[in-house]
């Protein structure tokens, strides 16, 4: 047993503990996305984001890793170590072992993968959606994600994207917002004016759990980027952290503010935009520029939610793009304005800015012309969305033929005919 | 500081953390537990998996330890570390200082514990479930682990078992299996003529969160079952995982195939079954033998549930011994079959699968003769089963004189006269 | 890389996962107020925990780190390190690199904020509540951590408090104590003649997972206190988790004796009871004085819940109060009597005990002191206490605009008129 031994041996323990923790998120995404929406589709709004994570978990090790991870194609893709990615080799993430390194990166995959179960709630087939998780992880998330982590042209252009704000997180809120576009909104969420109606989720400590349960992940998911142990995980944890807090701050106060009261659900969702917003720069920006960066992204949720709701009109039940999409891009162009070397805000200029930007159009189109294409072709043929009276029975009974509290909740409604 | 005391350093937090991960498990167990069974069950649901942890903790420490890792007599149990188990020479776990191993241990103990719970969930005594606890800690899990993991007798035959198919989870889904044999079916389970009721669980989100949980504690289970920090840990964190998520998606499809619906807690199941099932062969066998036996447990799962529903009609209310029993059994005879080095499809020959089946036999004889001796003379004595007016009010008003949800469930229910 | 990196390295990650367990107890407290107060104030504690956290992590970054760990001015608090607490210089703490110091103390620092949301549940002013999290955070907690952690004169006396039973656990304790006598009970808890009633929280489930995340924490939060890997993280991991299932052994027992049935809630606050007494001497005492001090914890929360309930009239609604208060001082006692260098039962005399009791009393004026002028002050500016009729509504509503359940729960209690 030598040093680099050694070295080694705490890089790979810290990945793996780092993996555990991004794959706690998958149980954090699954309660809030059930928390907030209504007990009749809470089974299936579960199921669904345990399909993503073990469909997505074989589609990622056998096509996606070697798609991201392989020898690139003219930076536009990885074409070797299909079905055994282990076997290629991975440059400087060899001295992680494939092994570890390939379990971080799945759980990464399927956390793209889940967000978009959120924005899609409610109404979407099973089977559409199952396809859809397979399609996601098997190759979009994959491809796109070569550009800027698997030695890719964004990569070679000084993209920075530390631990995902677009890489991940635009990603699954670009195919958020086009499924749940596709898709059309809930049975009774616009009224014939247009005017938007608030469906109250089931279960609101069901989602705060969901909430504490990503932030507490997100500490696997921001100081795991390192890949290593370094002088830099107390750092990251620590930006990661105020970027959150205030964001969370920032949106009670500005509901309060707007509403007269501050709202719970809104508040909760403040905490994700700042964790997405901060994803990008963690390890990159001052540490008041985290704070900054949580600043705006507590604002943007708020007024993001609002536009999409009121203005856009696309029905997102638990707010996923304004967090994933609208988080992830503004922190992707934040790193351009806080980055202690390169960022404007630090003396940079506007070229780290402008390539940001330019990353954050190249996710954005490749992301929505896939899932344009995928959903609408899922639309035209095994169907996208449940028929009316189906969706409002829930698709828990429609679609699995049980319900999430047989005691109460969904039961009830269908015992009796009310349905929300 | 030397080299030596640094590899130490980094085995003893791997292991504690794992601990921790396991730890987790409980919490796991709990959830599973009280969502699948009904609510006016719920509180006492909780309080066994606690009593389980609490109890085992400290019987483990006083006496099993000793029993399993203690100086062998003739292979067949420790006989030395009592009281002050930290006091006794560990061998190659010395480099842990004992008391991150006796911990570690001890998580693994109140593991088989807890297995037994929800099989017998819903009309066991609390008191018969309290003794039984201490007995199972005490003294039936240590003595047949010490064959498998403290130098005793299986282990000198080349048994492999690397994380506990069979020294935790079938020892554990044996118990199970005795326990809800010998207590008979809930009231309303079977109707005259046989035929079995489904009986619903009363939360299946928190049972959901349950299995989640479980999934996560597990990469502590398997790749901390190494007790050391080297290039196996991410291996085994993937052998587990795609094992998990094999399972999950072959138990989704075959339930939507022969139910006409993807059945949401069967698959919630699978994820557990492809757990315990690759839990034995994690580190042996190659990474598309645990897709394969992922495959074989979600199938496994299906089957194994209708068949101790409709067939033995033993009431297991949330498919334990179908999880732990089976499975576990699979797991260890997989690794005859699967591990890169011994088993038959890698040209091991026989020999390898023939001793993991006497393994499977020793483990079931030890864990049905003493179990079925404990629950039958806790019949005779204490009483094992609740009265059948108090299981149809329920255990928590019954046994703990609370009821889990005061505002709604069991408390509507004792009002209105209405029990499921 | 030299070897002095590498152990550097080893002791940050564990501090950062330490913390990340100790972070991840604001979800267990979230869950345990939550389930035990009624679902009509759900949201609202559930968002005063978020706030605690939130407020707590920029306002402990900004000011109160320097607080408690800045140059000492005559031992009473710290100085220097204000608005940039990783410039100044930390002492022995510098190997961690500051950021994973800091951030370590921070998720320490909201632990003690966050007990006192539960002693205060179901009537406060959010506004209030919201300024108290502040100033705990910013200046009552850093300025008494500095007397035993932060180099002030406690530390000169040789008080232990390891872990920080009383640093931490009876500052949040006297606070709850002092936030509720002065909030005054809810609205039918006491009747005219004075006579306690029980008022039970709507989410035993949601409780007892929560008691189990913090159980969790807890191994974060002892043996992470190490600041460093060494022999000793085993040991602690072992004394916290015996002291724990002890007390929950005692509790259950205790309770089955004096009440007829053993309680399932109280046994929850066993736990709890448990890792508060032992948080203090869990590296000092011996193994089976741990057990010793989670017996007596076991004993004291029974009666101290009752003590509080009946005799002293102060409606803890989760019992805060006995778990925080009184086995803090419990614990922090417990030091110099069970300390295997220095404790009365091990030689020592009576030296430790008494600078043990001196801790305990300039801790205890030290949180009265400033709370009861923080809380009177609220009383008469901003208002502690919401109206009658909204207490009665619920703080979801009336706080906040939204319920938790709206389709069960308090919805159903305003529609009909019936509030409990």
């Amino acid at each position: 047993m030598e040093l680099a031994d050694l070295v080694k041996s705490i890089d790979m323990l810290w990945v793996l503990i780092a993996a555990v923790l991004v794959f706690a998120m998958q149980l954090g995404f699954a309660l809030v996305e059930c928390g907030f929406t209504r007990s009749k589709n809470a089974a299936n709004i579960i199921m669904k984001n345990l399909m993503d994570f073990a469909i997505g978990s074989l589609a990622y090790y056998v096509i996606g890793f070697g798609l991201m991870f392989g020898a690139t194609a003219y930076g536009l893709l990885g074409i070797t170590g299909f079905f055994r990615p282990e076997t290629m080799g991975l440059g400087i993430y060899d001295a992680l072992t494939p092994w570890v390194f390939i379990f971080f990166q799945t759980v990464f995959a399927a956390t793209a993968a889940t967000i978009v179960s959120g924005a899609m709630a409610e109404r979407t087939q099973f089977r559409a959606y199952v396809i859809y998780s397979f399609i996601i992880s098997l190759v979009i998330y994959p491809i796109s994600g070569h550009w800027a982590w698997g030695g890719g042209w964004l990569s070679a252009l000084g993209f920075v994207d530390f631990a995902g704000s677009t890489v991940v997180h635009s990603v699954g809120g670009w195919a958020a917002l086009v499924g749940a576009a596709v898709l059309g909104p809930r049975i009774g969420k616009y009224s014939a004016s247009g005017k938007p109606t608030a469906i109250p989720g089931h279960n609101l400590p069901l989602g705060a759990a969901g909430v504490f349960l990503l932030w507490i992940g997100w500490f696997g998911f921001n100081p795991g980027s390192t890949v290593a142990v370094n002088d830099r995980i107390g750092y990251i944890a620590m930006t990661t952290n105020l970027a959150a807090a205030t964001a969370a701050v920032v949106t009670m106060f500005l509901t309060w503010f707007r509403y007269g009261k501050p709202d719970v659900s809104m508040t909760l969702n403040g905490v994700l935009a700042g964790l997405v917003a901060i994803t990008a720069g963690c390890n990159n920006v001052s540490i008041y520029g985290s704070i900054a960066i949580g600043l705006v992204a507590g604002v943007l949720i708020v007024f993001g939610v609002e536009f999409f709701d009121k203005v856009v009109k696309i029905d997102d039940p638990v707010g996923a793009t304004s967090v994933h999409l609208l988080n992830g891009v503004w922190g992707t162009l934040a790193v351009g304005l806080f980055a202690v070397e390169g960022g404007l805000f630090y003396g940079g200029g506007l070229g780290l800015l402008g390539v940001q930007a330019l990353g954050v159009l190249a996710y954005g189109a490749w992301t929505v012309g896939t899932t344009f294409v995928l959903f609408t072709i899922l639309k035209k043929t095994v169907g996208l969305r449940v028929p009316a009276d189906e969706e409002k029975i829930g698709l828990d009974i429609v679609e699995h033929g049980s319900t999430a509290y047989p005691e109460w909740g969904s039961t009830h409604e269908i015992r009796t005919g009310i349905t929300q």
